[in-house]
């Protein structure tokens, strides 16, 4: 085994907790219901990447913030059964731990969220600078603060430009939500995801759409990435090399919470074990 | 200050974690939004009695059964802020800690509730036997397990019927749920309330409705109450005195979480007190 297999991904985003509430009918307004279940899940695109990258037998880190308290001993627990790197998670003391409430109802297949209205600060370029960049090959942004993580890979992209080519770090980056300042992050990203909901802002009715209409905003010999739900998922790459996979659709749909991040880190084990695109 | 005064008032019942998300539109299915806030909350009836019981300035207890885990610490933690007595709680391993989760709409005052699947075994006979009596003046019932909780009255009674009328133990149960096993505590309480649901289960379309129908259900010199939200609450006492009292409307109404266990507080606080309905 290399050097350079032996490295970490690193994953850097959010990471909350999930009670998941299951139904067969969703609760109308001002209703006693008894739910079927409940569970209680690490949530987060970018801890949801890490535990899917994890199984896969890739070592991997997370870094995000996190309330001290309550829920912080379950999500580190969980981090720890996944094997999942947390040396780089900020505690920041705050009375209420908060939650994302998931309504999920069998019935239908729908998934209802509650976000939590989350009070933590993201992490820094000042937090980033602390980290040891020889122990990964991979990072990725799950976009978030986009000025400050813009900060973070301009800190690899002078790291890398030190250290001969198979030394560098790969980074990756997800624009998921349709917020105006993620999208400085495009040129950012040796590997850039963007998502269904941000292509149809964009006007875009495809993946295929998707990936030629933003290839012009990411840096040269990027690949692009568009996942479209049960449409599969298309990608550019350098040379205008076009890519189209179908789903795979399980025989029976239990719920779709986490199937970007999974895919997500799919693709992320893949290239960083020297799979290309086609 | 005399022994009796001493005493503790006991409530058996549930205790939970209520996760209250505060929205200002009832979400849609299949969407996503964020809540205006989020706060967890001891619930359950008999632990919500006992914290108005505390802040009443009565010292009392509660008994029921906990899962062990990350919320038990947070709800021990919070039945000590209110002084509340928790000796008698009973743990019980369990990987996963239940929640209700309850959606308040400051928009239009409902408060939607998605009631854990608890699987917790409600307080028994042998747990009850083990009870030091001599420690209380007064014990409440919330309705769960009837057939089990007439025999730990029985044991009550008959540790009554031992002492004079000065030391007995005063014994009010709570009828809530429109659930037929539970309509056999009728009979086993001093003091008896009886909820607007079971009330209009029954037929009854007003509070004095409801004690004069229930009345013959009750033993002889019992107190039987039902509270019927806005329009106050009547009581029926031994020798036909009936009592009505109107509702005490806030000037804004935040949620009515809690606000029937409120109300039994405040009356088990004033007749264990010595005050009479009159």
């Amino acid at each position: 085994m290399s050097m350079a297999e032996q490295k970490k991904i690193l994953c850097v985003g959010l990471v909350c907790l999930d009670i998941i509430n299951v139904v067969d009918k969703y609760p109308e307004e001002d209703s006693d219901s008894r739910c079927l279940s409940q569970r209680w899940q690490r949530g987060g695109n970018a801890s949801n990447s890490c535990t899917v990258l994890s199984l896969l037998g890739a070592p991997c880190a997370f870094m995000g913030s996190l309330a001290a308290g309550l829920t912080a001993d379950f999500i580190l627990e969980d981090f720890q059964v996944f094997c999942i790197d947390v040396s780089l998670v900020s505690k920041h003391a705050q009375c209420v731990p908060p939650a994302s409430v998931v309504i999920s109802n069998i019935s239908t297949g729908s998934r209802t969220i509650l976000h939590m209205n989350r009070n933590l600060p993201d992490v820094t370029l000042e937090d980033f600078s602390k980290v040891n960049l020889r122990q990964f090959k991979w990072m990725h942004w799950e976009g978030r603060n986009a000025e400050e993580q813009v900060k973070m890979i301009q800190q690899v992209e002078q790291y890398n430009s030190t250290l001969p080519q198979q030394e560098r770090i790969t980074v990756s980056v997800e624009i998921e939500k349709t917020r105006e300042p993620l999208y400085q992050l495009f040129p950012y990203g040796d590997v850039v995801f963007v998502s269904k909901d941000v292509a149809r802002h964009f006007g875009y009715e495809s993946a295929e759409a998707a990936v030629r209409g933003f290839y012009s905003r990411v840096k040269k010999g990027a690949i692009l990435i568009c996942a479209w739900a049960e449409k599969g998922a298309d990608a550019l790459g350098p040379d205008g090399v076009h890519v189209h996979s179908d789903a795979f659709p399980p025989k029976q749909l239990v719920d779709t919470l986490g199937a970007g991040d999974t895919f997500n880190a799919g693709v992320i084990f893949m290239l960083s074990n020297g799979n290309t695109l086609c």
